[in-house]
């Protein structure tokens, strides 16, 4: 029998009873199942910690100031996601592969489409200053077959740690972009540059709550690849150079270890560093 | 012994694990507390419902949105904290009273210091067309002993459901709101409007979700009482209009059983209505 004080009317003890059951039939029952559950979690923190009303006037205000702080530009809430480590969760929800198949990070708010086609082999830096890197490897199944035709999108920062767009009016659009395709041995090479760390933009509600955790806002160096090829699951990850100092503490979590790189000095070579790497595609 | 691969890098089965333990050590004992807390109910519930991709997409912009819609008038966020429980909640957790005092329930926003001080039995209403109504009864202590020198501040709506601050142009400021104060025998008695129900703002993203949930914005008639006095702990509460339509499903949960009062017809009386309240106040 439905206790129907606990659902008429707010108390305490029962309050996630109150609301859940105010919930119309008639209601999307994902969008039900999502509320829900939210409704749940949300409640077992406030009573967990027992928030107290200036506690909730911070919040509040915080999440005012995280609004206030998005534009065409800037996604606050993302970089809120991203610091709680919700970014990865979703993403890691919805990427679950067998063991042996290259693991999902982050996609990041720097990809676009369209970046030129190269022959293998090219150098997708347009203007560079800073070290010089060959990105190496190939493109398997998961049996360790080369996949030909398999799409490799590429994109990085340059040596002052940004993207192309960031800096419209300093770096030639598609500086450090690439698509190339594999042929029949799978394989993949292609000239950049050793991507560098960098801070993720700090100087809005999300930069002072890290500075309140003791957190710094750096990302370490990354290689983002997206790779594709028919009749498997599309794997968006990053490469992470090996020897950077904040691969355990990456602001927004995207690290994973099966996606450490090793970036080696190269000694009279065409670049001054390697980077070999080998994805492996799971069937869709 | 600590596994660092759970906290050096992120997987989903660790998730809250990498983030907490990124907590410094240095930082305050309560963030601590409250963020390592959040992260934990956050996490399990991305993966009790597992958030996809799109869902968290609608996420970040129903956030976003929210956000934008906050301006010096309006305060999306509390909506949002209202619609959910939160606002109650927090409310609740930090008003606990032992049985027979006097329940809390939101303040609201339309509160405003500096209402004038009335001699009892004076009529609060400075303009209005709506079913009039003498409000009155005494305040005791948790022993039933009248409390003197208490202060009584109320305020309503008007018989549109609006208040005068919403209606600057239309209502004298302090219509329908006053101050009191109880003399020795703890009573009081005062002359003002039947409160009538209304909505809550619901031309946002908040009354675009209570439309996904099928639920209404309205809240039942109530009128304000904030009630005070030396050594005994502030009551901030409503009084409910017993016949209401909405007592059960208040769009901001702010009914509690004890709070539900009757307004009773009054025959060739100076009010069409006269309801009696008494308000118990719990020792500081």
């Amino acid at each position: 029998m439905i206790d129907r004080s606990r659902i008429d009317y707010f108390t305490e003890d029962g309050s996630v009873e109150a609301v859940n059951a105010r919930n119309a039939e008639s209601m999307d029952p994902r969008l039900k199942e999502v509320m829900t559950s939210l409704v749940k979690h949300l409640h077992a923190f406030t009573k967990e910690v027992e928030i107290s009303q200036d506690e909730w006037n911070l919040a509040i205000d915080f999440f005012t100031r995280t609004g206030h702080m998005c534009d065409e530009y800037r996604q606050e809430f993302i970089l809120l996601s991203d610091i709680v480590g919700l970014s990865m969760l979703v993403d890691a929800i919805n990427s679950r592969r067998p063991k042996g198949a290259t693991e999902n990070t982050v996609m990041g708010p720097f990809h676009i489409e369209g970046a030129p086609e190269y022959e293998m082999g090219a150098n997708i830096t347009l203007q560079g200053k800073g070290a010089t890197c060959q990105f190496v490897g190939r493109v398997l199944d998961i049996e360790g077959n080369p996949i030909e035709g398999a799409k490799i999108d590429v994109w990085s920062d340059n040596e002052e740690g940004y993207y192309d767009v960031q800096q419209p009016d300093i770096q030639p659009l598609h500086n450090n972009r690439g698509v190339f395709r594999t042929g029949a041995d799978g394989a993949y090479h292609f000239c950049g540059q050793k991507p560098v760390s960098y801070p993720i933009p700090d100087d809005g509600p999300v930069g002072q709550l890290l500075g309140h955790l003791g957190r710094h806002p750096n990302r370490p160096a990354h290689m983002h690849f997206i790779v594709s090829a028919d009749g498997f699951d599309r794997v968006v990850t990053h490469t992470f150079v090996d020897d950077d100092p904040y691969l355990t503490s990456d602001a927004v979590f995207g690290v994973k270890e099966s996606l450490i790189a090793q970036f080696e000095p190269v000694e009279n070579g065409e670049t001054e560093f390697r980077s070999r790497f080998d994805f492996v595609l799971n069937p869709a």
